[in-house]
């Protein structure tokens, strides 16, 4: 062995998409440096490199899953370009013009495993989304006792939030893209295996990232596509600003409540084995070398601290959005329709509030 | 005497000022005609030729009044042009910006007689606008008991409206306009002497008419001028369509709660004879003579039914300016500043809900 083979370790920086925004760093820190509280409390996003709060899960590869999840069901969305744009599916259903963005399928993670192999070198792309729930194995349980509960339990209590409120397990494939969206709770996110690039937008860019109506299917997300900007409908998207972070296994990035946050999965210089298992059981069978490789993560959702007994003015861009979104929601119900919001909100602005 | 020399009545169509908008005309008719509560229920402007509501003050000349009105004191409003365009003292002086489109005195009935006289060569028009309360003499509370409160308060219980608010008694020049605007009430605009023309609009031309934010002291104020109306910026005031009413002595035009009007003092044909005293009591003294002809009405303003128990959807257009009201007050409070509530619903709808 000599030393000019040293085996490359990370991410592909050929796998990082430009864009059209300015990019600024998130601060990455450890878990003992107190400025992370100080970034939490201000509800600014940081990286926590030293947590420990997954640590448990870090020996989480596939065949490992496979092993351990138990017979549950998982949700996998399938998608025709790379981009998994999430949508309400009541209000899908309810909206028959509404094209879903992406497929829903419900498997078995044995029939995850499959696709993964099958799909392989088809343009439909993978990634499944599930919440950890009582399913899951002996295995899987005690790693999920073993996080560091400690840890986040000090932050929940500090900060007064509401209760954790699930642990969504992700796994997905290099490429695959979370589009930008935001969400309503605390976030946790936490990296097992493989390279994550989370790109972050600051609540008071509501007016740059142009949200669909709070009652369309993709509430909370960005009309924006990134990949290919229109401007002449967004043209606020030139004041666009983002903050960046690439998580590996072991970190922790906060996410707070109302940042919008777009999450793509990077190539791994080395991808892990998964130690799979042959599928006895099914007609296919495949082996680690069939899989193509994946990214690992975990969230960790909290509801949100009360609202403060007074409020302060000038109201923080976070209150502005739960503002705005219970706005929507009330003129809908007041209307007897969402589809009557919009003419009623130009109404009330066309010529009596967009003087220049 | 020979029968060439009949002396013309009414108002002088010349002093009817031709606009933009068509106009169609408001059903006038007799109040034994049942199709007068049909359209009161309806919320539909109607003319009442016969109704006597305030038969009894048919003699009240500004000498009548000014021997029997007492020694309280009366809002005159002083423009000058011939608009008198309502807004709110209290906003106004919150707002340093704002220009008061009317200068407001607080005179005897004595003084606003003088007012009219020494003013009558000059451009500073006059409008007497003043609630009748306790103070008026004796002679004009036995005329205000002889008002036909019987057809007024039968109407008022079959509607389910709430008390009689208050009575305001406008004495105005000739060719004063009251601008377009809507009233939170329902009004039995009451004719004594001269002639108003009344241009009414539904509520559902909200859009078309552009009333000034809510906490603008011209709130319920359209921004329009009639005369002069500013397409490029209230293009919608193109769609507006007026519906008109000619009232003169003794009758009485239904204006519904949240109806835009425009009330203009029109010039009569024959100006009454006022009857006036000479001001023994005041260093100018005057008589009738040097009156320029007036036109005096009275609002009977009475407070809305209560809302239904259960809300019919689609809801009316009464309802959505209701809607659209409360919404701006709310987020005036929400944002601690009715600033911020333009840039709020400018962000809300841009780019999210005014697609075509
Ligand atoms: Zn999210
Ligand atoms: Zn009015």
């Amino acid at each position: 062995m000599s030393y000019g083979k040293r085996r490359r370790t990370g991410y592909d920086p050929a796998s990082i998409q430009e864009y059209t925004f300015p990019i600024e760093n998130i601060p990455r820190l450890s878990a003992r440096d107190p400025e992370v509280y100080r970034l939490i409390q201000a509800s600014r996003p940081v990286v926590i490199s030293d947590s420990g709060l997954i640590n448990s899960a870090l020996k989480w590869n596939l065949g490992y899953l496979q092993e351990n999840l138990g017979d549950g069901s998982f949700h996998v969305y399938g998608s025709k370009d790379n981009r998994f744009k999430y949508y309400d599916e009541k209000r899908a259903k309810q909206c028959k013009s509404f094209p879903k963005p992406v497929k829903r399928y419900e498997v078995s993670f044995n029939d995850f495993l499959k696709m993964l192999m099958e799909k392989k070198n088809t343009r439909e792309r993978i990634y499944l989304q599930q919440m950890l729930n009582e399913s899951v194995g002996q295995e899987i349980v005690k790693d999920y006792v073993d996080f560091n509960w400690d840890w986040v339990g000090r932050i929940q209590n500090e900060q007064g939030w509401g209760p954790l409120s699930s642990n969504l397990l992700l796994i997905g494939l290099e490429g695959n893209i979370t589009p930008v969206h935001y969400d309503e709770q605390e976030n946790f996110f936490s990296q097992i295996s493989g390279y994550k690039r989370c790109l972050l937008f600051s609540p008071d860019q509501f007016e740059n990232l142009y949200p669909h109506p709070v009652a369309h299917p993709c509430d909370r997300q960005s009309q924006v596509d990134f990949s290919k900007p229109d401007f002449e409908r967004f043209p606020k998207f030139r004041n666009a600003r983002a903050m960046e972070a690439i998580v590996g296994p072991g970190d922790v990035l906060y996410i707070p409540m109302y940042w919008w946050h777009q999450v793509e999965s990077l190539k791994s210089l080395s991808p892990i084995d998964h130690k799979l298992r042959d599928f006895s059981t099914t007609t296919s069978s495949g082996s680690s070398g069939d899989i193509p490789p994946v990214t690992v993560s975990v969230n960790f959702w909290y509801r949100a601290a009360p609202l403060p007994a007074t409020v302060k003015f000038p109201i923080s861009a976070q209150q502005r959005v739960s503002v705005m979104r219970n706005i929507e929601k009330l003129l809908a119900s007041a209307l007897g329709s969402a589809d009557e919001v919009g003419k009623l909100l130009s109404t009330m602005v066309d010529g009596r509030y967009n003087e220049e």
